[in-house]
C-alpha cells in the first residue's frame, strides 16, 4: 500500500515495536512483517522528527507511552548519563480499557475505587523502553499502570533519581527549548490536572526538582492525544498541512 | 501528663518527627518540647515493637506514612543494601485534605479529575524517611502525592530498583513472615483495590517482582487505618487488650 | 416445602405480584403457581403486619417498591381520598442493575452522567401499585426510574397533590405514629442523603408540605434494605427473634 | 441604558420575575425597579418569540427553568385544560451551586451521594410557574430539586397526569412542530442522557405516554444552555445574527 504512495497511519500496536522478538516476548505471537517494522516511522508528534514529514507509514504511539515519553525525552537528551533510575506510575480513566463490557469495568465496581493492574507486564512497557533508549536511557526503568474511577484522561508521574544536583531552572530550560515549537505540549508551573486536557489534544507537563530528585507530572486525554488526536496531528504533518488543523475546536481552558 | 501514668496517643503531627531540626525545616516553627520528641514511641501498629506495650506516649503515624512504611519495611529489613532507589507515588481520596471548605476540593473541581500536589514538599515526607532509615534505608527516596476523585482511601505504589535479581518468592517470604502475626495487614496475590479496605482498619499489600524491579502496591482507608483506627489499635496494645477490639465491626469483604 | 413447616423468603419477583394476569401483562409469561401467589405474604418489614409473624412464605419486596411504599403508606392510610395524584421519581445506583457486564453500565459510560430508563414500563411498577391500592390509593400514579452515577443507594421523590391544604405537622404526625415501633425507618427533619443509609438497613424519610403539595423524599441502600437486609429482618420476625439481629453491625452515622 | 439603544442581557435573577410581589415573597426584598420588570423580555431562546428580536433588554432564564419550560410548553399549548397535575423533579450537577467553597459541596461529602435540597422553597419555582401559566397552566404544579454527584448537567423529569388518554404520537407531533425550527432542542426517541448535552447548548427531550400518564425527560448543560450559552443565543437573535454563532464549536455527539 504505502509503496504506491498511499499514506498510512496505524493506530494499533501492530507496528510500534521494532523487532519480531519484542512481539514474541510481550504479545506471544510471531510477527510476519519484519520489513514493515523497520519501514514504519514511530510518530510521537510533538518531538521534532524530519522523517515523519516524508514518511508514508506511521505507527501512532499508545496513550501511556505518549504521556511518558513527552515527559522524559527532554531530560534524557541532556542528562541520560546522570540518571540512576526512572520509575513511572500512570493512572488511566476507564475508557483506556475500551468499550467491551467487562464486570471489572462496571461503575458498580470502580466507583470510589482505584487499583493497579498488569503490574510488571503491561504491553506498553516495551514500546516505552524501546523509544526512551533511542533517546539515551541507560538506567533501570519501571512502569506501573492503574485504573482511575473516571472516564477519560491519563496522569503519569515519573520519579527520576540523579547522581548529582541539577537546578530546576536548568532542567526546565531543556523542556522549554524542546517544546518551543510544539503546538500541543504546554509546560505548566504547577502539577497539571487531568481536566485541563480532557477533550483536547494537549499534553500538559510540570517539572519539579529537589536536590537530586526530579518529579515530572504529565497528563493527556487518552482518547485524543493518546489516540485519534495524535493521528490527525501526524496526518497534518505528513501532508504538510497546519499541524493544528481539526484539533483546536475542542480546546478547553 | 504521661509521667503520671496517663496514657497518651497523639493523632497529630506534633510528635512524629524526632528532632527540632525537622520541624524547623518542614514546618517552619521551633518545636519547644525536644524531650517529648525523644520520649514518644512512634506507633506503627503492625510492625512488632515491644516499646509500644510499655509506652505511655505514642505518636500515631500519618495516613500516607502508614501505607508506605507497611509496604517497604519488610523489604528494607532484608535488602536495604541492594536497593538502588525507592520511588513512592501515592493517591489519596479527598477526605485526607480535611473538611474545611476549599474551592479546589469541591466536587465541581475534582469530578473526573486527578492531580499531583505538594510535589517535593509534602510534610509527610520527613516522617517517612526518618522511619525508613531506622529500618536501614540508604538509597535515594522520593514521595509524590496526588488527589483521587473519591472520598476515602489511599493507594501507594512503591517502585524499587535492585542491584541484582531476587526471586519474587524469596521477597514475598519476608513479608509473610513479618506479617504472620499482624491482625490488619493482608498480603494479596494481586494488586489490591481501595474498596477492599474502605471502612476497615486493614492494609492490603501486593508484591510484584520482575528481574531487578520490585513494585509494591498498598492501600488503606485514610480515615481508619490512617488515623483513628490505628490509634485504637495502639490503645488496645498499650493496655494489653485484644488488638482487634472495636476494629472488626466495620469489616468489609 | 412451606407446607412442611419450612420457612421460605423469596428474594426474587416470582411471588410478589398477586395475580397471573399481572405476570402476563408485565413479564409476558404464564405464572404456573397461582395458589402460591395467594399463599405468600408480601413482607414489607417496617409496616406492621401480623401475618408475617405466622407466615412460612414471604415474598421479599423489591428495592424501588420498598423506598416508595415506606414513603407513601402512612399518607395513604389517612388521606387517600384527598389525593389528586401521586408522581414518584426514583434514582438508583448501578448495583441495582446487577453485576452482569453491559456496556451501558460501564464507568466509561456513566461517569458524570445520569438518565431515565424503562420509562412507563419498569417491572416494579405493578408491585408498587398493587400494594399502594391495598392501603387505599385511588388516584393516578406514576413511577419513573433513573440511573445515578454511584454504586449503591436509591433516592425516591414522591410528589403528591392534595385537594385541600393540610398542615405539615398533621401529616408528619401520621408518619411518626406509623413508625414509632419501627427499628429501621428514621423520620428526618431535612431531606435525607443517600450516604446516610449506605451499608445499612435503614430507610430515611422526610416529609415537606406547602399549601396542597406534599413532597416526600426517601432513601435506602438497594443492596441491604432493598434486598438481603430486609430478608434478614423478615427472617427475624418469622422466627420471633429480635428484629435487628445481624443488621446493626453495619450501621453508619 | 437600554433606552439609549444599548442592548442588555441580564443573566441573574434580578428581572426574571414580573412583579415586585414575587420578589418580596421568594427573595424577601423590595424590588425597586418595577418598570424594568415590565420592560424586560423573558428570553427562553428556543420558544419562538417575536419580541426578543426587537428587544433591548432580555432577562435570561435560569438553568432549571430552561430545562422544565422547554419540556412542558408544547404540551401546555395544546392540552392545558386536560392536565390534572404536573410534578417536576430535577437533579443538578454541583456547578449549579456555584464555585464558593461550602462544606456540603466538597467531593468528600457528595461522592457516592445524592439528596434533595430546598424542597418546596427553591427560588426558581416562581419563575417556572409564572412562565408556564402564560402558556396556559391551570393545574397544580410542584418542583423539587436535587444534587447529583457530577460537575455539570441538569436532568428534569416531568410527570403529568391527564384526564383522558391521548396517543403518544399525537403529543409528540406537537413537540416536533414546536421545535421544527429550533436549532438547539433535539427530540429524542429514548430518554436522553446528561452526557449527550454536556459542553453544548442543546436541550434534549423525550416524551413517553402510557394511558393517561405523560413522562417528559429533558436535559441541558446548566453552564451553557442554562446560562451563558442561552445568553449568546439571545444575543445572536437580538442582533439578527445566525442563532448558532459561537455555539456549535463545542458540539459533542
Amino acid at each position: 500500500m504505502f509503496n504506491k504512495g498511499i499514506k498510512i497511519i496505524d493506530l494499533g500496536v501492530d507496528y510500534r515495536l521494532d523487532t519480531q522478538n519484542l512481539y514474541q516476548e510481550w504479545y506471544k505471537f510471531k510477527h510476519t512483517s519484519a520489513h514493515l517494522l523497520k519501514a514504519k516511522i514511530y510518530g510521537l508528534a510533538d518531538i521534532e522528527n524530519e522523517e515523519v514529514l516524508n514518511s508514508n507509514f506511521i505507527a501512532n504511539p499508545g496513550c501511556y507511552p505518549t504521556s511518558i515519553q513527552l515527559a522524559l525525552i527532554p531530560l534524557l537528551k541532556s542528562y541520560a548519563n546522570n540518571i540512576i533510575s526512572i520509575s513511572c506510575v500512570s493512572y488511566s480513566g476507564t475508557s483506556g480499557a475500551g468499550k467491551s463490557p467487562k464486570t471489572e469495568l462496571l461503575l458498580s465496581e470502580l466507583d470510589g475505587n482505584a487499583k493497579a493492574y498488569n503490574v510488571n507486564k503491561h504491553k506498553h512497557q516495551p514500546e516505552i523502553e524501546q523509544e526512551l533508549k533511542k533517546h539515551g536511557m541507560k538506567s533501570p526503568f519501571s512502569f506501573t499502570t492503574h485504573l482511575l474511577p473516571i472516564a477519560r484522561g491519563i496522569y503519569s508521574t515519573s520519579s527520576i533519581h540523579l547522581n548529582y544536583e541539577i537546578a530546576e531552572s536548568e532542567i526546565l530550560e531543556k523542556y522549554l527549548s524542546e517544546y518551543a515549537n510544539s503546538k500541543f505540549v504546554r509546560m505548566r508551573k504547577v502539577p497539571p490536572e487531568i481536566k485541563w486536557v480532557v477533550n483536547t489534544n494537549f499534553c500538559d507537563i510540570n517539572v519539579s526538582v529537589k536536590n537530586k530528585t526530579v518529579i515530572i507530572t504529565s497528563t493527556i486525554d487518552n482518547l485524543i492525544k493518546g489516540a485519534s488526536g495524535q493521528a490527525i496531528q501526524n496526518m497534518n504533518k505528513m501532508f504538510g498541512w497546519d499541524e493544528t488543523l481539526g484539533l483546536l475546536n475542542n480546546k478547553k481552558n
